[in-house]
């Protein structure tokens, strides 16, 4: 990873520290928007803040642990023999990715068991998939990255069709104000999430050197950017609009009344 | 100690950072989920928060004084020179044990009497169990080791007791909606706090080296995370439970005066 040139190097701290800010600003969006959401909403408010607040705390580390393996001496790139610590990225999306499921389940309002079955098997298959996927990151050979790579794919694949099979009837009760919004949210995460899987292959078909490591990081980047910003903004807006179509609903002395309690 | 590979060395240093990122992200949960239930159980939810926030900064100065402990150059582990200080979690434990069984009598809602006798009782006994282990931690020989074990062991099997039998006749009245949980709760609490002395005895039985380094101090991170965070979102989720029967309960002017009041 020593061979990238100052301008890939430059490029990647840039693309963390933008990746700092944009989490912070997310985050700060996220905890004060709950105010705007009825109480029902509320959690899958955090739940989003949170998600962004674990990023930035692991994109400061990320960042920091560039800084740290790489100077820029008159010029030129020197490593300081500090080895950058990419297994940020996996601890993050360990809590991260199951998180990012829960969010989608809380802003559809399921009944209480439904949301705790889901909820349970969607984030258990989730920490299932990043578990799998770091053994084949630290493998040594291709072999036996491509065997947890096709191990990861597994819950992967699980997840996609509970997100379009198992989610297809809920997403069918959901207010139509809100109906193409659910069903994009869906879209977000699996084409999101599709980004990780053929990033992790680079290195397993000849893709290395400065160039690889260039898009590797900085595709990591925008990817989380999508999943877990964009994403969020989607749940944020779903979360809003049923909130006021609910209570539209109500006859306007109690609509007062919960205003008033709100 | 110095005999640990890379490998062990960089996974208890990421496991030091998941447990950040997750007291961290767990506190903003309790605090923000504050708003969520009534009055009655958010004296709960805040001492769950503080259990979480205490452990947040001792994670932090853990990390840091593994990070000072050792420097990974070119591939090889190299003492500093600097101890790492064990006695954080210690210093942790005597503050979170006791937090965390208040948590769980206050989300039962006992009388105020019952409340704060089983309280100071509980606390007293949690904070004498942690205080009694430590001096075997520092102990030079086996044999003190062993009898500061059996010392702590004492209050450790009286609040098990405690919460198995002081415990059956105010969990038998809980509301049938929670009650499940709250004995769940009791679990959870059992099950990863005999984690704990087992892992204080590898020393005594000859497991020493980078394996038993790496399997205590992992093992009490993840003892941590389930006893404060897993424990914590049960606690939350009770609460939250609660708070719904009792609202649904009564008269909906009263229901609305108290929304109000909220």
């Amino acid at each position: 990873m020593s061979d990238i040139s100052v301008g890939q190097y430059d490029f990647i701290y840039n693309a963390f520290s933008f990746t700092i800010a944009t989490m912070g600003a997310a985050t700060v969006f996220f905890f004060l928007g709950r105010g705007q959401v009825s109480k029902t909403y509320r959690t899958a408010i955090t739940v989003t803040g949170l998600v962004t607040l674990i990023a930035f705390y692991h994109y400061f580390r990320i960042f920091s642990s560039w800084e740290a393996a790489y100077t820029v001496v008159n010029g030129t790139i020197k490593s300081t023999g500090l080895a950058f610590n990419d297994a940020y990225r996996y601890v993050d999306w360990l809590l991260t990715v199951p998180l990012l499921l829960v969010e989608l389940i809380l802003v559809m309002k399921l009944s209480q068991k439904e949301t705790y079955t889901k909820g349970i098997r969607l984030g258990v298959l989730a920490a299932l998939m990043v578990a799998l996927g770091y053994p084949g990151e630290i493998a040594g050979t291709v072999g036996s990255r491509w065997i947890w790579w096709v191990l990861a794919m597994i819950p992967f694949l699980v997840i996609v069709s509970d997100l379009f099979f198992g989610l297809r009837e809920s997403i069918a009760k959901q207010p139509e104000s809100v109906r193409g919004m659910v069903s994009a949210a869906r879209w977000i995460t699996v084409l999101s999430w599709c980004f990780y899987p053929v990033v992790y292959i680079f290195p397993m078909i000849g893709f290395t050197g400065g160039a690889a490591t260039t898009a590797v990081q900085v595709g990591y980047t925008v990817a989380d950017v999508v999943a877990k910003v964009a994403f969020g903004v989607f749940i944020y807006i779903i979360a809003v609009r049923k909130s006021e179509a609910e209570t539209a609903a109500i006859p306007a002395t109690v609509s007062a009344r919960l205003a008033e309690a709100r």
